[in-house]
């Protein structure tokens, strides 16, 4: 099987911590089947559909929570159920788009009390009516007793077409952003964060960023993946990264899930809404940390981030 | 929290073995708030959300397959993608629809081979081609080392509402039928059966059943779900049961995982499709195995079937 990549072509026997996930995720999507309605598959925060209606898209992503990976059995098990929802509610948001039906998948050991499980639903119930998403039900399994817990999370969504934006749509010269501050999430912010589903609202329709995404795995991760999309280089300066208190720039590079929002702007449009967003935002910064490059290549190196298949230490 | 179930309410220290999936998935899908839009919740086969056209409804489905519970590792993993998606597409040919797109979402140990991981999708891109689905995204996260792989796919579908079949539209009197043959899937055919769409898509165009859903965990599953949904009892013919060769009819009631369609009939419209069915699907029959009966408590003991939450021998 050819690859883009510069590691060996040969899947035969490398493993998945090997091969990581950006190799993982490039080999197992190129040339899938898609349906004539696809507007955008694989690549981005959602996958997005034409339909229902003329201008209307539906946003479709899933995405899953792993104890011993993204959550301790430790946790208030609440906690764990917003953010399972709030991860995608995200995603939704990062694309322009509104939240609109839930299912959940509980893949279950024989052994977990079902009161952990109704705490995991509470959090979920209070996220998805304060967000104005429904649950329109799902499925349960069992796992093997003493494998970990897993939560799935498919969701729709609804978006104007005027309204979405992709990964890809960045340009030279746009400057990056970022709403709030980043770093030190696993403190507890991972477990209880708002998706940014106003703060995106109001910049599509003010400005319309050029690309969006969330921040999920961490800057040094996230934004090579927008840059790639946009087929651009970057430079950021950390001098100028917006940080939690306590928090280094090394931290806010490299930390992850902070769900805060990675967008870029023409300088024409910032010079505009930097006002204003103030004001609709008085608690929520809108920080420029860098711009877009013409050479894919002149990259501001950035350490760390998420990497999802990693051996045992 | 108040409960229907004759089991105690309170949900302190039980485990999810202990209360079973139906108890479980009562308490957890309980008054979850639901989107206007939304015509079919939590307790079918798919939930039914209106749109995106007059007359026409959008399914939507979860379904999850894990090492060690659905498959062994052993297993060719082009049989377990196969069976990952066909698992959904079967639910969406049970409420008379047809299948559009599929996200992923695989949850790996870091240690699995990559090789194993595209021989699960080369299974799925089969099915998805074959049935003329697409697979428009996912999402990939590791697993702690040494727990077992677990497959999520997400799809959506679509229907005519004028098409749509429920599980809760049963009627006393009505013939309860089944498709194919029953038992003894663990000997392979739960890795490589034909979804029933053209067979489901068949009997909602030419006889419109008045419920519908298919056999994933067993008649004697199934069977009661369908009945409570439809508020009646049932009688069951085990020596009608069509069996697959050497299996007995306690086999084709508690083994599971046919995927047959299970659905009822008023007696009138089973006269008028019997010889019509034969002509148009010469290989598969379709059975009549019992009655629906007016008193919900009057039910053929029926033994067995798939209970997902059972702690370890």
């Amino acid at each position: 099987m050819a690859t883009t990549s510069k590691k060996p072509p040969s899947a035969s026997c490398e493993t998945v911590a090997a091969a990581g996930e950006n190799r993982l995720v490039r080999l197992l999507t190129r040339g899938l089947p898609q349906t004539a309605r696809t507007l955008c598959g694989p690549g981005d925060d959602c996958a997005v559909l034409r339909g229902p209606g003329r201008g209307i898209g539906t946003l479709f992503k899933t995405d899953a929570l792993v104890a011993g990976i993204h959550f301790t059995m430790e946790t208030d098990a609440a906690r764990v159920g917003w953010k399972a929802l709030c991860r995608n509610i995200s995603d939704i948001a990062a694309m322009g788009g509104s939240p609109q039906e839930a299912l959940v998948t509980l893949a279950l050991p024989p052994e977990l009390h079902v009161r952990w499980v109704l705490r995991l639903y509470a959090g979920m119930r209070r996220a998805a009516v304060r967000f104005g998403c429904g649950i329109a039900g799902g499925e349960t399994t069992s796992v093997p007793a003493g494998a970990p817990v897993m939560i799935s999370v498919a969701m729709l969504g609804t978006v104007k077409t005027a309204s979405l934006v992709l990964r890809s749509g960045g340009r030279t010269g746009d400057l990056i952003c970022v709403t709030g501050r980043l770093g030190g999430s696993i403190g507890g912010r991972h477990l209880d964060f708002i998706p940014r589903l106003e703060e995106a609202r109001w910049l599509v329709q003010h400005v319309k960023p050029t690309a969006m995404m969330d921040l999920s795995d961490g800057l040094a991760k996230d934004l090579p993946r927008l840059a790639d999309a946009s087929q651009t280089g970057y430079r950021i300066d950390p001098a100028a990264l917006p940080c939690h208190r306590g928090c280094s720039a090394a931290s806010a590079i490299g930390d992850g899930e902070d769900y805060e929002l990675l967008c870029t702007l023409p300088p024409a449009k910032w010079r505009r809404v930097r006002e204003s967003w103030r004001t609709a935002f008085p608690r929520v910064p809108l920080t420029v940390i860098g711009e877009l490059l013409p050479d894919t290549n002149d990259r501001t190196p950035l350490t760390g981030g998420w990497e999802h298949f990693r051996l045992p230490q």
